[in-house]
């Protein structure tokens, strides 16, 4: 069984994308993960088939209508196990540890919210589980969804092949990754650091884990913090 | 002066990918961006055209050599004022600050890291600054570079045109946005809110504020410490 990806959006010409090319494109022409996209306008009312209207309440921007989502979603008739997303900057930080359980599952119906915002009824509706990819703002959900569905495609069994990933494990541990050398030993004056070239390996793991430890001092204090609360439990 | 977006990446092929429709193909094709690819590969070594080779000290994966990764900057011939980017989960997180400083820049030139890593030499030597979009490993540096640009070229002069973005001055708060309704006002045995029907302008933006911060407080209290952190200040 393959993982279905479906897609609610006004734009669906944004799809594959970038996930038409590389491993992902790859995946998906070998039938890995399948792609659907729904054109949210097609549900849409009167002559211009609007699908958003004014705030309730007032305000800037348009509020995409609560019917026209909810017939759209409902069209593409996925599988009531199917976990249902709308990309938001309002949603939950996406995760590696979403990324696993997303790629372990069925697939996922993914709908493309516009900044302006989504009618909280059908979101209480029909399920949807709000995610944030981070803390900006795009033109709208289909950039969000891309790179969600690049996250996941990347761990469906037969995509990565044997490649492993150190930034991966590096995750796992909490920590940012080392520093990276290879050849030439020398390059602009710069050479490779003497300890890797020792071939004294717990000396090389225990340099690693001092340099990975500094960087993430440095630049992700926040991980630090979050991992000293998770061995303390 | 429109913002000039060049990307080194092994995959040219995947842009613009997204940004080619909608409001950024718009952008592009009225010159409101600009866009320049370089093939890596091209600078590769051997036959085969190898831009990586194995980790100095041993481990899984591979590393991006620096003289291969330098010769493909420097031949982009970019301003010195041009800021410098790896896109990396190594790097420092994407904000909406730091969108709002490249969108008034010149353009940036983007590196597409792979997730095995770049050797630290060019990273320092070519003054790269590593950017991570969030806690999740992509299959390269690509997405990411794509969904930083959708970021900021929706903030290019002209690109939005009228539209306001209420999730943006969110953002400015410190909170997530509060929920949003619109038409019809009863549907699914589900009513607007009445407040919203209210017309009463005070009570509606009290209400709005206590649920943005509501939501904020039980989908990320993180930013409600950072909040408190800066108003401290």
């Amino acid at each position: 069984m393959s993982f279905a990806a479906t897609i609610v959006t006004l734009y669906p010409e944004m799809f594959p994308g970038h996930l038409g090319h590389s491993l992902a494109g790859k995946a998906l022409a070998n039938g890995a993960w399948s792609l659907q996209t729904v054109q949210l306008r097609q549900f849409g009312l009167g002559k211009h088939r609007a699908v958003d209207d004014t705030p309730a309440g007032g305000g800037a921007g348009m509020v995409l209508r609560p019917d026209c989502l909810a017939e759209a979603i409902d069209s593409a008739g996925v599988a009531a196990e199917t976990p249902r997303l709308l990309m938001s900057p309002r949603g939950k930080p996406l995760t590696q540890a979403l990324v696993r359980d997303l790629a372990a599952g069925p697939g996922a119906l993914i709908v493309c919210g516009r900044f302006e915002g989504v009618d909280e009824r059908v979101i209480e509706a029909r399920g949807l589980t709000e995610i944030s990819i981070g803390d900006y703002i795009l033109s709208g959900g289909e950039p969000a969804a891309l790179t969600l569905l690049d996250a996941v495609i990347r761990l469906l069994p037969g995509v990565m092949g044997n490649e492993e990933s150190g930034a991966e494990e590096s995750f796992e541990t909490g920590l940012l990754e080392h520093p990276h050398y290879t050849k030439p030993a020398e390059w602009e004056d710069r050479a490779v650091p003497d300890i890797l070239k020792s071939g004294n390996h717990a000396a090389i793991d225990t340099w690693r884990r001092e340099q990975a430890e500094r960087l993430t001092e440095e630049r992700r204090p926040d991980l630090l913090a979050r991992r000293a609360d998770t061995s303390r439990q």
